[in-house]
């Protein structure tokens, strides 16, 4: 049997919406998401999990309320559990995201910028 | 602040030891790990939790009991927890592996491939 390995830019390539993360794959109870950003999110955070950030694609910055991390292509970045932070893209950046299933993109903000979630593609 | 991103390469840089997992970053109860590998693997399985493969530069193929996969710079692929498997690659590939803190590259078949656990970079 050939099994298939996923290709994050064969995924990115088959949506255009920004901020709409897509699941790819899961690892136990894990997601793989992959998700397009560009200009500004609102400050949030994750009471109960670390997130993380792989640039794919493009330059992302991320604001704290002490700092900032910039993050390119072939760099990550672990956001630690309740740390508030707000993603800034100029241009748009592509990401591969993972975390926990279940764990919304704009924590418990709630709002117009929540996306939905678990969206497979 | 100035946070910092963790580059793949430039972690893969500080060592040229093949086989040997090095940890550069935990999300919750997970590691970051980036591995060198050519040449042949033994077989093994891990119990307990699934394992993710992201191909950083080069060529992997992962062989399981009933086929394979060709995992390319650019791609994943998430192998069951409990599927016996082993990786392959002819010319050297650098990789990120994911899973659970603890997990030993070689399962539960100890032997003299088994590498240092948690070994960080």
């Amino acid at each position: 049997m050939i099994y298939r390995a996923i290709n994050f830019q064969q995924k990115l390539g088959l949506f255009a919406e920004q901020w709409a993360p897509k699941v790819i794959a899961e690892m136990n109870d894990y997601q793989f998401k992959v998700v397009k950003l560009k200009g500004d999110f609102i400050w949030h955070d994750h009471k109960d999990t670390d997130e993380t950030f792989i640039v794919i694609e493009g330059d992302l910055r991320i604001d704290f309320r002490d700092g900032a991390v910039n993050i390119a292509a072939g760099e990550m970045f672990v956001v630690p559990k309740g740390v508030e932070h707000k993603p800034y893209a100029e241009d748009e950046v592509k990401l591969l995201l993972i975390e926990p299933r279940g764990v919304l993109n704009t924590g418990h903000e709630g709002g117009d910028r929540t996306a939905e979630n678990d969206a497979w593609i």
